[in-house]
């Protein structure tokens, strides 16, 4: 695969600010920034980090070409020849820690750390934040969907309805590392190794003169994967008999009908009474398909009305992650050099919740041993040990909420992704993600996973970044 | 600009199709596809139609590489490699009409009208829909954000909310379209020629150790572009006076202070007092511009309340299309080749709003030569002459309701796009399509524009066109 030169997807804002940090020559000065998420989407109790191979690739081709440098310079009469060159020399120097793809994260933690030139660390803060905020979106969403359909088989349907083409590969990735099974996007599939399901359209059937002819035509063609759309003219008169008909005929040849798909009229209803023409047809292995604007809610109602639907194919509500369509990740300066040494940065907010937490910093999530569940998360300053005493964790907004643990492991999950602009990381195949993805959900209590009002899940300070912090807040407030 | 080879950018169920057809010696039959809209965003009375530039492009350069065919190859073990034989050979070699980018569209009138072979009309279906549906969902959004802000500065800011790349960029030109004068993405500053503009973020005044002194290196900086943040610490303590002492140095220098962004905060008062400080210090000209999750309700309730802002930054619930994140266009058969003659089709539904409409179709726009006002639009058959006299315009739902037009002009407003596989369509410009559409507005009423609970446009049939389809719908309903 070729990767994009995505160097300017970014604001003009960001090349404003690295312009007049060169003009002050104050752009070589070291910076730390954390992207992190404020929220949950979803009103979920997580969000499944996703996003971070696309930044890789993204960083690992960030330089100007010269018609970018051409039209940077039609663009602002004041940015100077000796800042254009800068900039042609420019590519990636800096650190970066980030979580695994596929981890479960939480609001106020570092998901991703980016230690650099001012320079550097500004113009990549919009790309981060685009691909992190609309991957782990989808993702999150995906992981609610898997949860109410146990062990049915999930096709993402989307791209139609997508936010466009990257939207629709980069969203089926993510829905494939939550758990979904495959996607009907071919791009997605060759560029990832996703696997492809598609069946067909009413449109098939309706260039046929009838249903019948087209159902046997696409079964002759397919016989492996014949998957038949019941429900152009009536589901349940002509839709299912014919495809029984179909079936009994390619039992002849040794073959068999694998599914047959609802995409319309009521699912719960049509798949009960399809489920038991087929059965009666001595059919129990074909499995009954439903698409039709699904999401987790509805598939629940589906599911508690004893629908007897086993593949699900979610398009639009999955793939735009409708009614919460973007994730509000937000890349925030904590630290920034002066007189040659780095000084912890906080933004002040009216809402305590709001104010960011200073310094270079790790997360550890803190497994119980016995339990082998998660006690919460624990961010520390980068130099602080944290495996070998019991621990105190409490809430950094209201202190007086603590609990001790003892017991624990302290997993560390900010990974060096690269190290002084060379990339440390080697980034893992999709099926790993997904796979590293389900062991760390088996961490997390029910509680937090609940689809509807979960638990929050602790995401702690240690007392010495939580002291840091108030004293930052109270010497800003004192000035 | 290079375009991409999107030609794997489909569903899966398309190229099973198409196998299935080449299987069944259908593959060369003629078939006319029309995509269109059953419904408005955002409960609007009309849609912004977009997306065409990107189809255009796409369909140029529509063909499989080996790549793409050996991943087909794998794919699908059915797959015989005579059908691979003709993909590698696959270009597109039908007729394409579709509506101006820009123009004020309406449901249940094509779109996008596709005469093909049905091989390569069903290979193309997922891209259209995809570009389409999104970038017309966004211009949808942008127009009415447009409506509310009069002569004011729009600028799109939505990129790191963005449900990825490239829905940044498309959703920044869709936003063009419909009014906004510049975006901050520079990407599609490049691309498309947008003017690109950006400010400066609160990492830029926290990396400084006063606030003064960030406005005071900024503004040496970019002297002609100093738009300043007020509101890191407070804005109308430290922010604007600060601003204000640094527009009086800019003035020493002959330069003058362009803005001042506030992007948290209570808007409305902080712009009214904000104005207030620079008025009294003589900087009546100094802009005020605001961001912070702005849409069309919010702006109108700041005005509402006298907010004195003249220049608006909109991100999130624009380029996500917050509340309807996606357009729900479709793309359905409407005639197809039997026995070498082309015969309608439709496709039927228990909701009779939901019943397509056949045949190869035109769509006027009925012009009212006294009032300069459009009537409705009228749908008719391709062969039938509408500009030569009185027009029955009747509901096709309600055929009771009708009306008669007599002084009028008829215009077409289906372009031909390609014919037989050659493009014959000249892209306009983005100036003069975001200008065409600002013609197109004028024509339609004020209570069909309007924000709220927005009259019904017409959208009529002929009346051949509404009896053949009455036969149709008849004819099926008999079988």
């Amino acid at each position: 695969m070729e990767y994009e030169n995505l160097t300017l997807h970014t604001d003009k804002y960001q090349i404003n600010m690295m312009y007049a940090h060169w003009k002050n020559n104050s752009h070589n000065r070291e910076a730390i920034f954390d992207a992190y998420i404020r929220n949950n989407p979803f009103h979920n109790g997580y969000t499944v980090f996703a996003g971070l191979e696309r930044v890789v690739h993204y960083i690992n081709n960030l330089t100007f070409t010269e018609e970018d440098i051409d039209f940077l310079r039609q663009q602002e009469e004041n940015y100077e020849e000796g800042f254009l060159d800068e900039l042609r020399q420019l590519s990636f120097t800096g650190t970066i820690y980030a979580m695994h793809e596929g981890e479960i994260v939480f609001p106020d933690e570092p998901l991703i750390r980016v230690q650099a030139r001012i320079f550097e660390a500004q113009l990549i803060e919009t790309a981060i934040l685009n691909m992190m905020n609309y991957q782990s979106l989808i993702a999150t969403k995906a992981s609610r969907i898997k949860q109410v359909v146990d062990d049915d088989t999930l096709i993402e349907f989307g791209t139609r309805r997508a936010q466009e083409a990257d939207a629709s590969i980069w969203g089926a990735r993510a829905a494939y590392i939550a758990g979904f099974h495959a996607t009907s996007n071919m791009r997605a599939g060759k560029l990832f190794g996703i696997p492809t399901q598609g069946t067909n359209a009413h449109s098939w059937i309706q260039d046929h003169d009838t249903e019948e002819e087209a159902f046997m035509n696409f079964a002759r063609a397919l016989p492996d994967q014949t998957v038949l759309l019941v429900d152009t003219y009536d589901t349940l008169q002509s839709g299912i008999p014919n495809a029984i008909k179909i079936g009994k005929q390619l039992e002849e040849y040794g073959k068999k009908l694998k599914a047959v798909r609802l995409d319309s009229g009521d699912l719960a209803r049509l798949s009960i009474e399809g489920r038991r023409m087929l059965d009666e047809a001595g059919m129990e292995d074909v499995q009954i398909m439903a698409s039709n604007d699904l999401d987790e809610e509805v598939i629940m109602h589906l599911k508690l009305q004893g629908a007897k639907i086993t593949a699900w194919g979610i398009g639009t509500k999955l793939i735009t992650g409708a009614r919460s369509p973007s994730l509000g990740g937000v890349y925030k300066l904590v630290a920034r050099e002066k007189d040659n040494a780095l000084v912890p940065v906080i933004k002040l907010s009216d809402d305590l919740a709001k104010i960011s937490t200073p310094g270079s910093k790790k997360v550890y999530r803190i497994i119980n041993r016995k339990t082998q569940k998660s006690e919460g998360d624990y961010v520390a300053l980068d130099h602080e040990v944290v495996n070998d005493k019991p621990l105190k964790m409490f809430d950094p907004i209201f202190p007086q909420k603590f609990k001790y643990v003892d017991d624990y492991d302290a997993v560390d999950l900010l990974q060096p992704i690269f190290v002084d602009g060379k990339q440390v990381y080697q980034l893992p195949s999709l099926e790993d993600i997904h796979s590293y993805h389900e062991q760390q959900l088996a961490f997390i209590w029910e509680e937090t996973l609940r689809l509807l009002n979960p638990q929050t899940y602790y995401v702690d300070l240690s007392y010495e970044l939580w002291k840091m912090k108030q004293d930052i807040i109270e010497k800003n407030s004192l000035e």
